[in-house]
């Protein structure tokens, strides 16, 4: 016996921690059962990343990019700065969102390594194990995936993206609240619907919060970037009664995702949030700030990037938006959801002639080359994700194969009584 | 009484949760006990800050600059990539330290906001509420506050500043082991002490370890930056048997904390590691992996910095210290713990002479606006820190200063039976 195997016997497998256990992020999951072979004769679209950056439509804008190179040559941004971000970044924030409905400074502000940080820092600032907080379902999965760790519950309210208007179902909600309950994280524009809250319904998700004195965690990281109609109102300009807490950032408007910049606004009422602002402050310390070139970049970002750039944006993801529609909307066992906000469109798989959505979007990679996310990632069985911020060439191409694609199979289903279900078993994964 | 008054009335403070409450760096604490006005016919010189960057002597090297500009103008890196970072950057950390001895491929690599966040990926990976993980007294006292959010113990090992060679004490150390016990965090060269372990004694570590079977977490973010006389050897190099979870990061040898960026190597030992490294791959998502910019630079910095840039920091860094060490070492009262790595030196104070080392902080401040940390805020009371990065003349005229107080303030006590001491009250952080 070799004096490796030897030395091998000797140690255990150290096991992970339970906290590391815990953190798990659905659509690895449900991405690692979509990595089957594309159609080797058919060009690869890929339109499952929420990443704006990815196919060239949409770079950043001239204005960001020369902010960066100004910051990287000031030489002011290469060491240390305030754990909870440069103040002249902070300040810019305050300068961009401050609103006489929801006035706040700089102390109220907190930067974070992307929108995603501020949801881990404000998830952990106000729950402990054993509390719980409100999560959209069908919605952004981070959110559980941020909580369970730490033993916070995550308990999902329903979002309605049937109804006329996207909504929540309230009445539920409200059934959901206990005494351990300590937020609602509430996402508008909403990944992955689309959907877009009308100024009355978030009034009523206002009063419910108010009824039961609970703060809302408002994920705004898609706010302005709405279109077919719709307005986009901050939800803390529309209350002076509720704390809410603002999680936001540079990703998805200023189409850099990677840069990883992200703030918390911290829209305190009645000074009801001091001991949560602390929490948060000290929760910062942890990691010491984001990027601080891009933290010296912040100021020119936020004040000089043309309005003419977020119109194209919203021109873009509008048009493409409705070439998909128009090209899907009449296929058989589909439903589209028209989007209003965010880069997203939802579409409804029937099961019964395409099987559930995961196998939807195998068969769909396999005979099409198309890559689209199952609804399940995000809650949603049944619907799958097309993100709209491709070319719009390609993003006709791609509901025209989405639409052949379906023809014919439901042609195939309805002609035989075979199973187009690859015999893959894939309930584990479809939990929801 | 008015409507807003009553909105009040409704609400209660929100209280944060436990973990953010127990979030909590003791730097702050001793920082806010040294905010005193400096002497304003002085002018103002700060060695507090473990900074490189401050002061101008050490910028970062044009090959690091001229990477980020390419890595802004390349346009690849404004999305997101992989969690664990980019594979480019990956490799070129496998590039530059992988060697026979200590072998590792990308795969072993997750990349981390600063290395900060590397030891809180390390730290949660390895340990859960009521494990313990053993943490240096002295040391960087970043380690206790990531662990003790979750109830995680840190007990304190001793280093021995004060020997010939500074040394961990291995009897004591081995007496703290139990069963909950998840792993040691061995920092080296060291923050405060300035100190870097022998070959010898680090080999002695590792026996302990091998004994005991419990990994190692190693801080090497000061890896090479070792002078007068001494040498740096990789922990993970010299063991083919223990297991060892590297922390390291571009903040301290170029001289860019800003940037945040570091990484995590998992030299793993007969399969070993291979639950924690799962662990450690699912918190990286929790934030999606560091600023993508730096990531894209990551390999042109790691290459194409010459070796002279860091001949000449630790040179720097080696003038320095003898500047300061050539003018206090004979002061009365003062001792001087000579280091050789790292950017800092650790200055004992005679608490008869000079109260502990918060009045002596606060009494440089106040009477020379000399900027020092007291050693209280790394658990070596009875210390005070000086960092080396500062241009030689500024460094020189600093410990003049100090020299200069410091005989004064010997002189007064001696001739008087008065105490220097200010009367603060400062029993309450000396908690070591
Ligand atoms: C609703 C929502 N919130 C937050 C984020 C994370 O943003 P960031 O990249 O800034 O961490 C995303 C990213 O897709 C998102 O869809
Ligand atoms: C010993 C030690 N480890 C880690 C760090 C953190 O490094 P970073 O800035 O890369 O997070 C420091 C910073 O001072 C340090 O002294």
């Amino acid at each position: 016996i070799s004096k490796a195997a030897t030395l091998k016997m000797e140690w255990r497998t150290v096991p992970q921690s339970a906290h590391s256990k815990n953190t798990v992020n659905p659509v690895r999951k449900i991405a690692d059962a979509c990595a089957v072979q594309p159609n080797p004769s058919k060009r690869t679209i890929r339109l499952h990343l929420g990443d704006p950056s990815v196919g060239g439509k949409l770079p950043p804008c001239p204005e960001a990019v020369q902010a960066m190179h100004e910051s990287v040559d000031s030489h002011m941004f290469d060491g240390y700065g305030p754990a909870v971000g440069a103040l002249a970044a902070r300040q810019a924030i305050v300068d961009k969102y401050s609103t006489p409905e929801a006035t706040f400074t700089a102390d109220d502000v907190v930067l974070a390594s992307g929108c995603s940080h501020s949801l881990q820092m404000a998830i952990e600032a106000v729950a402990d194990a054993g509390d719980n907080i409100l999560v959209p379902h069908p919605g952004f999965p981070l959110y559980s995936t941020l909580c369970r760790p730490h033993n916070i519950v995550d308990k999902a309210y329903k979002i309605d993206m049937l109804a006329n208007e996207v909504r929540i179902d309230l009445t539920y909600l409200e059934t959901m609240i206990d005494s351990r309950t300590r937020a609602i994280i509430i996402n508008n524009p909403g990944n992955p619907t689309g959907g877009v809250f009308t100024k009355r319904h978030l009034e009523e998700i206002l009063e419910v919060a108010y009824k039961h004195k609970l703060i809302i965690i408002a994920d705004e990281i898609y706010g302005d970037l709405v279109y077919n109609g719709a307005t986009f109102y901050p939800l803390a300009s529309l209350t002076p009664k509720v704390p809410v807490i603002t999680c936001d950032g540079i990703a998805k408007r200023w189409m850099v995702p990677g840069w990883r910049l992200g703030w918390i606004i911290i829209h305190d009422r009645f000074n009801v949030l001091s001991e949560i602002k602390k929490g948060i402050v000290a929760l910062s310390q942890k990691i010491v700030g984001p990027c601080a070139i891009v933290q010296g970049a912040l100021p020119k970002i936020l004040r000089d990037t043309p309005e003419s750039y977020f119109e194209y944006t919203r021109n873009v993801i509008e048009t493409n938006a409705n070439i998909v529609e128009n090209i899907l909307q009449d296929v058989p066992g589909l439903q589209v959801i028209k989007p209003q906000g965010a880069m997203y469109m939802m579409v409804g798989v029937e099961k019964s002639s395409y099987g559930d959505d995961v196998t939807f979007c195998q068969n769909l990679i396999k005979s099409e080359s198309v890559f689209c996310l199952p609804g399940q990632a995000f809650s949603a069985p049944g619907f799958f994700r097309v993100v709209l911020t491709s070319a719009e060439e390609e993003m006709e191409i791609a509901a025209m194969r989405i639409r052949d694609f379906c023809i014919q199979t439901y042609q195939n289903r309805t002609d035989s009584e075979d199973s187009s279900d690859e015999g893959l078993d894939l309930s584990t994964i479809e939990s929801d």
